[in-house]
């Protein structure tokens, strides 16, 4: 299953896609917050077999499009989790997963703009494969058990102040955490649909040009293993995004360091999870947030 | 105003407390949420006005205890916010605010039992000053201006596993977001009702032993300064949470360190914004968390 989120900003509804240009409309399920997880995927895919029974499939238009999920309970970011940016950052690749916060009101769509800080000089991009939780995560005692918990995958462009993060008293949250600082979507692509997820190509242009190339294939910690992880030091709730982290090809890692400034344009993609398009502006644009 | 939500987990209802044995219940106004501080303490001052003029005066029993605000958007820290308690810490007094997050589904009632994790053998305590953000809070331009910004002040038992925190791969939420590790209550004080926030004392007893001592009075940024200067990183929502650090006194300072196990009881509390009794029990008891 595709689900997405269409429509204005704070009254947007859920659909399945079919393809590019057809949806299935799923407004009656309510929206895709920690609730919807306990029985929504399953009502969700009834829903779309009847739908399609009665042809009642309908047409994209240029709606908005949201976040797959409504603000999570928690954004969990893992650091470093692929081999080669550690060493583009100058750190070694951690023992064990690295893992900080974003705050959950960073969550906007995959082509709404992206707002550069007050005071940033350093707003930096990083392309990531999200997982969705899916159901209560505690205490579980084996990487398989974590494959039952997560909902799917999506995209997560992890946006980063590297002075806030980096240069400031710690933690990395405080670079983490600002306004629009996480587009994700277009799509949640449930697990069934994804072959490998440890085989997805992952890439992110500024301008047209090629920044980030890579794979999951190299990350550190898998997604399983994350899931398994975390449930060791907190709860996971339905509707959690973890953010699992970068491959090479950072601003921070140009000679010189580059970064992104009000009229670049960012677009991503990965594998099978579609891509999305940003564009840049500054801290005090009346609406930075594409209706 | 002393605002306070009781009843069984997950099924609080706000009063206003008058004393220790009185109350004016509020249930009519819904729950303590973000869309609650919209409005919410104004509907909850005229309705208090309302239910003493017809003497609608109840009267507590034993009923259990919420946390006075429900799941917040987030939880955030700041470390080392006490120049006493970094020392003891080993750690010197940071030049701007260290902040990291909590997991928001660690909150619990002001008496509800503590769980030590799995595999935890260094479980400490920390009492702190919270901070209960009254509306959206986006780039203030000075620290006059957080007063309006602030709903009130709780106790925070910012409940800390230290080898989590410190002796893994980073980052510090790692030890901060087990469940049931953020006690919180009994009251939400508004500021009116406090004179001087920076001169409250504060205390904590493990097993009646005097634990921690120390005052509001010997923070190293003020609530006024904390909520400007994060609000300059991120978007504070309405009902967020801030823990303000810890005075000296935590386990981790003492000599040999001593840690929380089975069977301790914490009791804590701040001038004027009430006290708190937590019994610790192990992560593997069927409910931790007290009816």
């Amino acid at each position: 299953m595709y689900l997405m989120r269409i429509g204005e900003r704070g009254h947007e509804r859920p659909v399945a896609r079919l393809n590019d240009s057809e949806y299935l409309d799923l407004a009656e399920l309510g929206d895709v917050d920690e609730s919807f997880f306990a029985d929504g995927m399953a009502r969700a895919a009834a829903l779309m077999q009847e739908k399609i029974g009665r042809r009642d499939i309908r047409r994209f238009d240029a709606e908005r499009i949201g976040a797959p999920i409504t603000r999570p309970h928690q954004i969990i970011c893992v650091g470093l989790n692929f081999s080669d940016h550690a060493a583009e950052s100058g750190a070694s690749v951690p023992s064990e997963p690295i893992i900080f916060s974003k705050s959950p009101n960073t969550l906007i769509g995959p082509n709404d703009d992206v707002r550069i800080p007050k005071n940033s000089s350093k707003t930096d991009w990083e392309v990531e494969l999200g997982i969705v939780i899916g159901k209560r995560t505690r205490y579980l005692s084996s990487e398989a058990e974590a494959e039952a918990h997560i909902a799917g995958y999506v995209i997560s462009n992890d946006v980063s102040e590297r002075e806030f993060q980096l240069e400031r008293e710690g933690q990395w949250m405080k670079g983490k955490s600002a306004e629009t600082f996480n587009p994700c979507g277009p799509w949640l692509v449930t697990a069934d649909e994804i072959t490998d997820p440890l085989a997805l190509g992952m890439w992110l242009d500024v301008n047209g040009d090629r920044r980030q190339t890579g794979s999951t294939g190299t990350m550190v910690f898998s997604p399983h293993y994350i899931v398994h992880y975390l449930s060791q030091f907190m709860v996971l709730e339905p509707g959690d995004l973890i953010n699992t982290g970068t491959p090479p090809g950072v601003g921070l890692g140009m000679t010189p360091p580059t970064y992104l400034r009000p009229g670049d344009v960012m677009t991503l993609g990965i594998d099978g999870l579609g891509t999305q398009k940003q564009h840049v502006v500054s801290f005090d644009r009346e609406d930075g947030v594409k209706k």
